[in-house]
């Protein structure tokens, strides 16, 4: 009976799978590029941006020079073959033209990697003055320390930045997984079409939002719950390509749960946001925004002795 | 000096698991479910319904039946197991009657989950549903595969979808754990009780709570921080099994951190709420919501050079 | 190429590592803490608390003592070996003074590890009330189990009662790294050096940030994205110390998406605090509190038949 | 193709599968003993009986009984579990006559089990003697511990000191998969149902056979390549349960590659076989026993100076 | 200093290996096959042949054939990757002539591991036989499921006569890392080039050497420690493919230690060859060989009472 | 009841382990080496002498140096950790004398391991001839790589050759948990005390034996079940440190199952001893030895029809 009910499923899912292109079918010799490698590659590439932090590897001790120039040989093979993966499947969905032959897939993939490993000490740069940003923004944070091992927001920007460089290089599918791998472990979701100048801190983080065509400038600090989205996704696929999202300039602050929206929205430097605002139009420089609260309304009726939650 | 305070501090943790009856007491011939397993399950689940994107599967080569008959079956004994068990605790928990006998939970355990497998193609042509309604409603989206690789929405309403099923036939512990899965890894926190008809969009997603008993629609897009949520749970238990969750029709799109609360609220059919809006009571349909803005209060008297933030 | 790619990336990364005070350098004898292993406590200590939930022990069988006191021996060796990690590392980066010396690291370590231990039935203790809490406060809570397997707030709670045992003891990196975990896994932010009182429940949670200067008296309930935060936080690092975050009174509930801010202001005891408000001064005891909401635009114009979605 | 070839390989060995009776068929609800976990137990108290050795535990601080405790109990679970499955297989193959009930099977279990457990004390106060037989007599051990840690000959002893309490009990399968496991660790063979005094002891061990119907006395040592065989084995299972291995009296040493044959065959007391030796009948106490070489044949021809071999 | 002796002796190893032609230079696009998959794959067709003993399967319930068709689908791929690695390998040291292209390698791999599938069937059937040749000729073997289990003949009978059927095909070095890896386990070294008859039993079997060119019958028997060897392998590579290890009739037993040299010897039909016999030309058919043993000598001089050992 | 077992048992065995001094009593301060990690450091070094057969590296790309130094850095620091402990734990059992301090016993074991470091280069050189030995001697060898991948008497011969660097720095347990470890994975036992000169050669190997005060010289072949041995053990710990074991000259080659006893024992080179010799006095060079084989005794009296075996 089980059996039954197994093979009619089988037979059913199997139907469905071939009626679908987001499906390989049998015969197609691709492969998608694989998550939990991927996954892996973010994973090692923190121990050589931030060494000592993330591994077992004790740094002090003899070479460390071994130690990160062969975890950047196991980065670039690994991801040389999932960006390659990822070109092949492309291609033999026709997403891309004129397509590129094999051997053309194959070192554009090489140069891209190559390219992104020599990035890597100008991303550590840029992270380190991150790591700066948030001791000094933030009086919970014991040490500098603390923001390696713990602060999601520097993880997030760790990913965001590392992303970011396969997203400027047009390759498909990766980026997004690494950024939203980082939206799992964090509930900040940074778009890798976003561009973010240095010393960036995000504060909590999560419930943040930063749209594909968001441009942050320097020394910018995000609270909890920010969005910098888009008006209106109406038109879908057509929006594709167009700025939705706003320009926030440098020394920017940002409080908790505020909400900017739109393509043409830009804050001027050194303007603060204030928490809980929401804003669809330009800002000028060196302003502080805050939304008139409404009024509250108190009622001190509240008496029953014996409940213990309203 | 260590041993004893190990020692005492185990007989203290002994004697107070012996007073509490959410812990099994040494002789109950009991055994809760296994978490592990079940969020195993899940990820297996996940490579039967997307064949090709999570596992190491070559899906392209050869069998694909082979391997999807070889996954089911392997989910079918797990899942059984861990209803099974359910029940078994359950019933020694005395929370139902009236009791079944260990051969009632045995058949019916079997009943249930070969039901749940029946159900798999229809999962998967929903899920597909919504896959599509991810790549229509994003512009980000470069491709739908970008979606079920990466997009924690499409996750949670696949956790949700499966949830469903156990939730519906009363299956305990189990759905919960599931769709707390999914909440921990994507913010996305939707009760396995909801109602969610087909091509279901969730942008973004961290922060959304849908409740226990809202129903929604087809054709509606959720953005992050939305709340579908209660008025009121003062009355705790008393309020278990009452519509206490609102009702979204066909076509709504509800904008990030709106909050909709209370039973009796009903949302029209192509009814779009704009985003931070607070709605606690029912919208007619065809209808555009905003909340008046509160004024903003600039200020631009922010001066001092060497500042780098507020 | 990438050969010469490579090798000069190393030297890159390496010259910035030899020059950051955040990286252990060549002949350096310490070492961080190791945040797998301290993830790993948190795994351990569950299973202690919940004994028969989170791991494979079959608890009912013979002998729970035996399990306890093995799982406590090991996490109580783990511990004392990473705290003394943690403060070896300060002490080398000239964080504490007057120094102390090895042999004081090591006794202060074990000291602080067996008080820990000690603590844990009154953890416990406050754990299962936490559990009473959350089954009382919300209907859609089936069973104390559920509360115990899949709330995200339970967890959180968890992690921040243990953490905060070792941020009273002055224990560096280990509590927040404690907390971020879970932060990571919930989205709920809980700083270790928050104080908070018996029956506390967290529902939803996500976005929930709950400051380090924060007080909270018993039988207090929060929903999903409350943030107990700083007015600011722009002296950065002169703040450290000083209370930054309200005090929230006992009996209180503070619904979904309210923002509290500010060291000085105290929620009295017995009030409710709406849902989407945002306050920054004191509010007086047995008060209801909600935001006038402002009022809602509706348009009734939506009517192109076609369309799937705004 | 390959296709095809697959699909009719599966057919022709379901369908082999189907007529042997070693095979679980369809709908046949039993299951066999788990190798793994019978290879785990084995593990596992190696642990319980050289406590510090084998795995991870620090036995020097705070608390061995809890590790013991929660370890044995570990084991008893685990066994119970097989011996069970063991019993239940056997049955349902009908190799025993008059049928257990279930119930019988399972009390029958717990009762070898416990008896089991209960004799670990005496089995590593053996162990221990064996360990001490080693260092006396091997002076290429530096020290017991040497013997503990790396000696085949204790670890094949061990396995067999096990498992021949299972052997004693009639369990089926279990002990064989245990001896054999430690017979591919060490190439020494000893089955699980012959009878070993105390102080044993295997020098170097590969190649050692001792089969089922064995008795070794006390203060017996062995080299490799060693013999304890049947004459002949032509008669097959219509000789199972007769005696056809040789008698070892206490005190005798049996140098390497010596063959003793045949369940008559009795090797008295204080009895010293020299190596290469074959012996089919029986030898009095007090003898020393060699093979009369057969004459070596010397040919100094050997000369072509630039061969590296022969 | 340490840190200087690794840079020198990494010199040193990176000089050696690019003068021997064993290791891959630089710049050379081959790849070794991989030991670890390969053994991998001898454990998951011993889950195909012997379904139900080997793995975590529940074979009763539910559906084999997808069990066994979705392992063999993973087998097929795993050994069509490893048999392409092999015969690339091969061609870069240019150890075949005339070169095959890439794509005759890649069809030729497949075409191999397609018929390699497709004899599944009739070695599942010969190791049945053996079994039964096991449980008849072995009076302690309890039951055939012991021999399927436990019996390290019967193991390593089941990877020869898998390897074989890759050394019949010339697949370079998997099929010797096959049998050295039952080697490894169970003492018992055949070469997969031997060509060896059905119902075939090795009991105990630890010393056991079957060389390249032997040739086994039908209904043989081999007890430990038997070498089927050359006379002399003095002419090394010279001899590479020419008869050198004797032919073996049916129905022949060969006891214990026994060793049978030569290209040229034949043991005729029906003959025993007794223990501890060293044969080196032919035997006739329905012969009893022993070798006439050498006289004991018997010495009962052994006397002081205080000795332990010898 | 079982819990009164377990209970009673614990009680039995602890205070068994209470009086040996072979078990680490409570409040010692040492440990153990660890079997595991010992074992670990064996597969890594492989790695490094036989880069891109044992692991997944894909050496042939980008930068081996980056992978040989890690490795080597990871090897150093593991080994350098087990050596301490095995220095520390010898000193507790008072067995050496004048003891060591701390630390000097911490910077004696970082010199024994930096020299070893330094002699992996000629550790690899020596193991490439014995690669060639291998190739030269063995018909049945395809290529080096066979013998690299697969032969046990190459896996035998590497872990000799690093144990060796070990023993003859006097460090304890390590160097046999080597040796043994081979032993179980390959019947071979050589002990870590030998001598073993270059080019050499061990074919199929199960069952070899090569004592602790064994020279061999270079050039020297043996086959399976030789043993080089001692003519009598009964003094015990009082051979300790004497030469017991035999002398054999270069180009020796010894076949099969031959067996040379005793510390005064010479084999002269070019020395060929055939097989199943027994020797215990000493060979001139240039000899072929080889014992005359006891007649054969032939009986054609086989004769029922339908036995299937003797």
């Amino acid at each position: 009976m089980i059996r039954n009910t197994i093979r009619d499923t089988v037979a059913a899912i199997t139907r469905t799978c071939s009626g679908e292109d987001v499906f390989i079918t049998d015969g197609e010799d691709v492969c998608l590029p694989n998550r939990g490698i991927i996954i892996g590659i973010i994973k090692d590439l923190r121990r050589v941006i931030f060494p000592g932090y993330f591994g077992d590897e004790n740094i002090s001790s003899t070479m460390p020079d071994y130690f990160l120039g062969n975890m950047m040989t196991e980065v670039y093979e690994a991801l040389r073959e999932q960006v390659e993966l990822a070109f092949f499947y492309e291609r033999a969905r026709k997403r891309v033209s004129p397509e590129r032959t094999d051997e053309e897939i194959r070192s554009h993939s090489a140069r891209i990697c190559e390219e992104f490993i020599s990035r890597l000490p100008y991303i550590q740069e840029m992270l380190l003055m991150d790591v700066q940003a948030g001791f000094d923004g933030d009086p919970a944070a014991k040490s500098k320390e603390d923001i390696i091992f713990s602060y999601p927001g520097l993880f997030a920007i760790y990913v965001y930045r590392i992303a970011h460089e396969l997203y400027r290089r047009n390759v498909p599918y990766i980026p997004r997984i690494m950024t939203e791998y980082a939206h799992g472990k964090t509930g900040i979701d940074i778009n890798s079409g976003a561009v973010i100048g240095k010393y960036f801190f995000i504060d909590h983080g999560t419930g943040i939002v930063i749209g594909e065509t968001t441009q942050i400038g320097d020394y910018v600090k995000l609270y909890q719950g920010v969005t910098l989205g888009a008006l209106s996704t109406r038109k879908g696929q057509q929006l594709s390509g167009v700025k939705r999202h706003p320009t926030i300039g440098d020394h920017v602050t940002i409080y908790a749960n505020s909400t900017i929206l739109g393509g043409g929205t830009v804050i001027g430097a050194n303007t603060i946001i204030g928490g809980n605002t929401v804003i669809s139009e330009s800002i000028p420089a060196n302003t502080r925004v805050s939304m008139k609260a409404p009024e509250l309304t108190m009622n001190t009726a509240v008496s029953d002795k014996n409940r213990i939650w309203d």
